[in-house]
């Protein structure tokens, strides 16, 4: 047991008081964890464009001051009563969607949409008792995701702790808490494209290179990256696309440009963009008899997915993912292995490393389409 | 060799001579089989929707005179040049669609959209040579769906034939050639239940009591049989059918009841109509997680199917499927074991038995909506 358990812990976090303002690193009052709950102590997190699109909170309700961050690895420091899967010293990595292992979606072999603990954006403080375990001066400051990543220590739901093998170096596998599994599980767990098949990827985000990664991974025999942003092409290389098509440089739809390109389309497509004109193309570009699209990124409040009926009785599938259909506690700790096993290329997502007292310079990179992933070291 | 091949075989055939009018037993002649092609002696043919749809020709262009009929079982007489699949004596069931085995489709697992002999409504002679096989005093007369088993010989590609057990009756195993394979193929084949899980079936006609037959033989704990007509209802009982629903007796979309009576929405959902609100509504009442729905109805020209993209981020998966993804050839034989092995019932489907010369009477029942399926007796 650390000699902290039990205490509150007073250490440093970064705070977002306003909308679109710059953090700013505070000390702040951590408080132990109640029932079916661990504290950690952060030591890595990244930067995902989930927190920046709540930080800008230019979509929906704004819940003020927050602690953000959802991409991140630890260490558990103590836990709560009653608590028995984990233990002070043990590796993990929080997650934003949670399993509690005992609903109708934990039960099924094949939803991770937990009833319980399923991604909230709105909540912003604990399941158990409806308190934040967050104050600076007595006032509550509220969480973010049940993860709040952005602070030396946090506090989250064990179902949403993934406890991972000790020899992972936490500055790695932290970026597997979020996009990168998303991608990669959307390829591998959703659209399973098999070996020498041809797959398409719309969006060359991270959360669409880490679905490369996955085609790479398959034995995909074509990889055709799509992308409204050139820029985006020779970064893509690297994760094993072969061709690149930009929408933008045709004058009929991208789907029928594919399925010239695919003798009628291809294989597999997986799209990663959250627009709905894409989502459309991922569908309509897949091959009759076989092809399967699966959607990843998220759309509007008000789009709507539109296609004839016809393009579906011609035997194309169409499915959704959400977090890659991993279950964070089953599956996480097996994407992690295969980092170890050297499967996953997890490094070359990371393009820059900053110190947490810079962790606004990490909001810029990615403002400025400059970063994949951003490291933020938590001792720094 | 029978003593008629190779030889013009002069018999009765049923020609429907304009759109909507009586057919007329003529005599007809029906040329020998070419290469690919055999002849074959229809025992017994039954009526589907299909035949009444072009034969009335309100939504494409009409093709007359014409041999209608695609569901039947009949024997092979002869064989055309280079035939050594089939024999004369075989027991075969005549397919609209067929299987080439050398295409992409055919040598995928998961297709059945054979590229060459892919169902055809618009053409009316044969492959080899583009010539019709019938004629009436050397004017030809038009073939359907490459089959026209409204004829007492027909003569049909051989990628269009199923052979079967000869020990299976053929006046039942006929109607296993299109509408119940169907049905029952879109739930065993795709929408593929567990045993337990709740099944919700859109339109109660012989398509979908065939994918409730399905559902029952998966081991459906729940089929709830959605129709606009309640008088579906009292038939669809003998078919496991064990809750109903009229979306007209709600002033909330069907979905939403279906959702409300099973806690979420139904496993696996097949929509058997044809028309564009049923197949939305099938999609939006599985549960989310896992939830499976298939179409199978045949859509207008300018019909869209439209859907909130976040109903399949929630991990829904829509599927569309053509002849319930049997394979013909290779998959028809094994549908007919499972009627011989009693695991599929097929005799409730049949509802009426007419003789050759009363075949407008089939038409009557079937307009009225009185048959489910009326049997042809070629001989009578
Ligand atoms: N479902 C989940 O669990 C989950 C988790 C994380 C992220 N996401 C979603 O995944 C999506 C991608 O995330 P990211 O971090 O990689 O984003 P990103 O912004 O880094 O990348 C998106 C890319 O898509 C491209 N794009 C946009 N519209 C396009 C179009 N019409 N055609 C082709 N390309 C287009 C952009 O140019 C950009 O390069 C987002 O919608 C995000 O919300 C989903
Ligand atoms: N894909 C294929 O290979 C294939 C093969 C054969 C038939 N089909 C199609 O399957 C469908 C069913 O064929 P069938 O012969 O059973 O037809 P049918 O007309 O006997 O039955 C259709 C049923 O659907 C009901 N219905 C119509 N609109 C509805 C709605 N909005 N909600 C609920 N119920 C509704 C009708 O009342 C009717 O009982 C047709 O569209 C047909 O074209 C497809
Ligand atoms: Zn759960
Ligand atoms: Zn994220
Ligand atoms: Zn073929
Ligand atoms: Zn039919």
């Amino acid at each position: 047991m650390s000699n902290t358990a039990g205490q509150v812990i007073r250490c440093k976090a970064a705070v977002a008081w306003e909308a679109g303002k710059p953090l700013v690193i505070e000390e702040v009052e951590v408080a132990p964890p109640q029932a079916n709950e661990v504290r950690l102590k952060i030591i890595f997190t990244s930067l995902c464009h989930t927190d920046v699109y709540f930080w800008e909170a230019k979509g929906q309700a704004p819940l003020f001051p927050r602690i953000f961050g959802h991409e991140a690895s630890g260490i558990v420091e103590s836990v709560g009563p009653g608590v028995t899967d984990l233990q002070p010293g043990d590796h993990v990595l929080p997650v934003f969607t949670g399993e509690c292992k005992e609903c109708r979606h934990c039960k099924s072999e094949e939803s991770n949409m937990c009833d319980l603990l399923r991604i909230n954006t709105d909540r912003g403080h604990m399941l158990h008792d409806g308190q934040s375990r967050f104050s600076i001066n007595g006032k509550p400051i509220y969480h973010f995701l049940g993860t709040s990543t952005f602070s030396e220590y946090t506090v989250v739901h064990i179902g949403c702790v993934a406890k991972i093998n000790p020899a992972a170096p936490l500055d790695k596998v932290c970026v597997l808490s979020c996009g990168l599994s998303t991608g990669l599980g959307a390829t591998l767990n959703v659209a399973k494209p098999k070996k020498g098949q041809s797959v398409a990827i719309f969006g060359l985000g991270a959360v669409g290179l880490a679905a490369a990664e996955g085609a790479r991974i398959s034995g995909a025999s074509r990889i055709i990256g799509v992308d409204l942003n050139p820029n985006r092409f020779e970064e893509a290389k690297k994760f094993g696309v072969t061709e690149f098509v930009n929408p933008k440089d045709y004058d009929k739809p991208v789907q029928q440009v594919i399925a010239e390109m695919t003798d009628g389309g291809v294989d597999r497509s997986v799209e990663c963009t959250g627009s709905i004109q894409a989502m459309v193309s991922a569908f309509e570009c897949v091959h009759d008899g076989w092809g399967v699209a699966v959607l990843v990124g998220v759309p509007n409040k008000d789009d709507s997915f539109k296609t004839h009926p016809m393009n579906l009785l011609n035997e194309r599938t169409l499915k959704g993912t959400f977090f890659g259909n991993y279950k964070p506690r089953s599956d996480l700790p097996s994407v992690v292995e295969m980092y170890m096993n050297k499967e996953l290329e997890v490094e070359k997502f990371i393009t820059h490393y900053v110190s947490f007292s810079e962790i606004n310079k990490a909001f810029d990179y990615m403002l400025k389409g400059e970063s994949l992933r951003c490291i933020i070291r938590m001792d720094g």
